[in-house]
């Protein structure tokens, strides 16, 4: 199966269509390619217009439901790269992930939260996925979202 | 109209000068260059020897002047880029921009502060300014300035 | 003196031994290589399986505790990067250091924290150690964690 084909899979699983236009506010960039490496923007849990998960971890949100933020924000990310080099098949790594976690004062399981961005990029790209990671404990993301990552990815420039 | 040129426009309508030395504490590099990659250190609105924009966007500092501290942010990193590439119009890329938005708890549009950073880019550097960008709202910033940027410059290599 | 001697040093001037396994929980590598660059993931001041500074700068832990939690994040980062690329001796440059503090509301010294960890850089590593540098604020990180420092390193390609 391709990481195409595991990517619609997780979309199912989610009960999320990441097939529309994916909005970006703002004078910049979702993804910025420079020859192997494709830079993504930081991603928030959007489906279409909707921030579908708001909130501080560990306070309005469990985190259960910051995970799944994160999975959405990856979700996103891929559906962004996949676009820009022609399918999720291309990549070959994935040198950089770094979630920030709007977390409440006390909320420490930033890194549990960012596992579950990890398990999907495991999951859909298989052992390319491998990654370095930063996670962090926000005090606030753009409009009040619970999660936001960015990434680099390293592709196959062959054609 | 050279990149340099809007650069020294930018000063005027900003009202502030770029041109003298540009203060880094500490033991570290304001500007590191890899062959065609400058990476700039996080960037505060201080001019001269004074941040004039301290305190939390949506609190103390109003959504407008936070979005100045953004600006101030920018100029300096397009100054040491400029004097340590011999010119801004050697720039070919921008792939990354991170701002990081001391912000009020409730404050959620650090965004509209970034767009101020991206739309000044994009005014002195035209197309190539287009950048991935990620943008959060942190609690603290060193010396309790609003605005925190760093970026990732990609350049020509050729002399 | 070679690069990994001085570590040795720092390891005894610490007190604190990094010989041994080191801890990454979740689904993702403590550093990826690519080519010539070396990603290393957030790394908080975890000595064995214990996280020996946590709680806020500026509130529960005074500076200097930080400072002395950004060398330990150093030092285990430089750990990982050596067992990667066969020695410390081989690092080149060091393109980006980004260093998240948790930070108490009003404390505002975050370079403060960070310039110990650029210290021993340049102590450990010599005059490659010439970084750039983002030092943030942040209300909360992994396990309470007082610091959080990720890293780019450049090596020498050749065997």
């Amino acid at each position: 199966m391709s990481a195409d084909q595991r990517f619609k899979q997780q979309e199912a699983v989610l009960g999320y269509s990441f097939g529309g236009p994916i909005k970006v506010g703002g004078n910049y960039a979702p993804v910025v390619r420079d020859g192997a490496f494709v830079y993504v923007s930081g991603q928030i849990p959007r489906v279409g217009d909707e921030v579908v998960v708001v909130g501080a971890a560990g306070a309005e949100v469990p985190i259960e439901r910051a995970r799944l933020a994160a999975k959405i924000s990856t979700m996103r990310a891929l559906a962004l790269v996949g676009r820009a080099v022609d399918g999720l098949d291309k990549i070959v790594a994935v040198p950089r992930m770094t979630v920030f976690v709007r977390s409440a004062p006390s909320f420490t399981q930033q890194s549990e939260v960012a596992d579950s961005a990890s398990d999907l990029l495991s999951t859909v790209l298989g052992p390319v996925a491998l990654h370095t990671r930063t996670s962090v404990g926000v005090l606030q993301l753009p409009k009040g979202a619970t999660v936001e990552i960015d990434f680099i990815f390293k592709v196959d420039e062959r054609p």
